[in-house]
């Protein structure tokens, strides 16, 4: 089990940092969106956890981890009190928070990678799987948030991208069997700084050629 | 089989009746967006068995139950019919469907929670799994109408907490070993008061404290 | 199997048409909502794939087969680079996708309800994943974006009634054992047929009865 390379109790507490980080992006959403403290806690769950439990329901892993790791549970909860008391100043290390929402990113897709490819998905659908793992839970945070997916906008720093590219070197380290916990560490780490150097400079992705057609619909 | 403390003929009635009145909730959406026949018909389908549907592709029961017995499907499509040809004469009652839509509420947090402890998840997972099957539906009809989910809006009231109150004393005669047809009626009758009584009252959940970062966007 | 009336190759090949042009809606509407080459790829992916996806989680066949066959995966990211480089070309041809997007139509729901048969499901079940696996990528590509599901609108030509007329002729077919690679074809082509008349004479089902109590609302 590839899965295994991390110490298992390692692995954990980075999923569960992981996972507390992307709750507090979520409860930070509701708080914006004016919903009382169980619409924080619903859309800190789904961020949190979305991702995987879409990843498991794919390859059959059911029940999903989420829903038998009472950690996975819990924290996102955890989360949700710490905005509900503390948002003024959680708003205030934002940027803390950007860079912690990295260090899931990069975890997640890894994860995601390995996971799917443990339970024989090709490499290809692994990575797919991977970067659903890392982007899924924001996607669905968005959506029960009636916003546009942060995800799909133009305007956004590169989200994809980073989960990309950490979620095709752990393919490609399995490819060439040298999946260990020091090179995963790599591949996610790898992620991280691509997506910490997005946010830095304000790396985008193109639009369509030739949006001419589409001129008068642009805001 | 926890769940057979229901005489299942019954149980199955009062699943009916709930799927039923959530299916009302849809149609009737349907119409107040100015969708035609068959997005009422969505809408009603989808917050009906939406919930169920979800829980039961988490816990591994599939195909879900909303696909093998009929009753489940063609349920919502005479819901369907009927706010066709009279929704004047519904909307005129829809004191009437919040009170049937709070029974469905309480029905299904319980059998939701029973039917996850069947196929062996946790205490708390299974309150969990029992909230879902209640609320999904309709965050899924939300979801799909383009609304902002009632369920996370702070200007509602009280939704979750019975449905959460409801599956955990169903969750408490489980452990307690106490589940019989007459208190899993009792769980199911104290989420249906409680609701009952947050319509009544207008019970409301607080908000994130200190919301003055955020006061600008409130409307 | 019934579903190997169809030459598989045949089949495969026509399943990856109609992919591709479900895909190009998706860029498309990407084009149109703004957002970058990667939103565009996952519109396309999800458009193309999500129906398929739903209906094989449904019916317990993990991984669903777009996780499994590179040819599903790689059709929409095609889809995506010719719009992204030549899309004022593609838009010119609208209508031609349109028929092409109702041909995919046609092909999926005789397909979706085959497969869900295949696996066990009764014929009204399997009627409706037919409609899910025709419609559901749609619906997911109008949340994924941010609009009003094109499905559900008054104001849109039929598409579900073709989709519906397509799937219960195949299971009408299965139920009197008559059920070949041309009569198979036939279902598909009746619904296409159908699809392209409700385009061109703007067929619309129609709204609720009576809906004087919602007149303030009508835009």
């Amino acid at each position: 089990m590839l899965i295994e390379w991390f110490t298992p109790s390692v692995q954990h507490v980075f999923e569960l940092v992981g996972i507390f980080f992307f709750a507090i992006s979520g409860a930070l959403l509701g708080v914006r969106k004016n919903f009382d403290v169980f619409g924080m806690a619903v859309l800190a769950e789904a961020t949190a956890l979305g991702g995987g439990v879409f990843r498991d329901l794919v390859i059959g892993a059911v029940p999903p981890i989420a829903f038998t790791d009472l950690g996975y549970f819990f924290t996102p909860l955890i989360a949700t009190l710490i905005v509900f008391f503390l948002h003024p100043e959680v708003e205030r290390i934002t940027g803390a928070v950007g860079v912690f929402d990295a260090a899931g990113l990069g975890l997640f897709c890894v994860m995601g990678t390995m996971k799917a490819h443990d339970h024989g998905l090709g490499l290809t659908s692994s990575v797919t799987l991977g970067l659903v793992t890392a982007v899924g839970g924001g996607v669905l945070r968005d959506v029960l948030a009636h916003e546009v997916p942060s995800l799909l906008r133009w305007d956004r720093d590169l989200y994809a991208v980073p989960a990309i590219v950490g979620a095709s070197i752990a393919a490609l380290l399995i490819h060439y069997d040298a999946l260990t916990g020091a090179t995963s560490a790599l591949a996610a780490t790898t992620a991280f700084i691509v997506r910490l150097l997005a946010m830095r400079f304000g790396w985008r992705a193109p639009r369509a050629w030739n949006r001419r057609s589409t001129a008068a619909e642009e805001v």
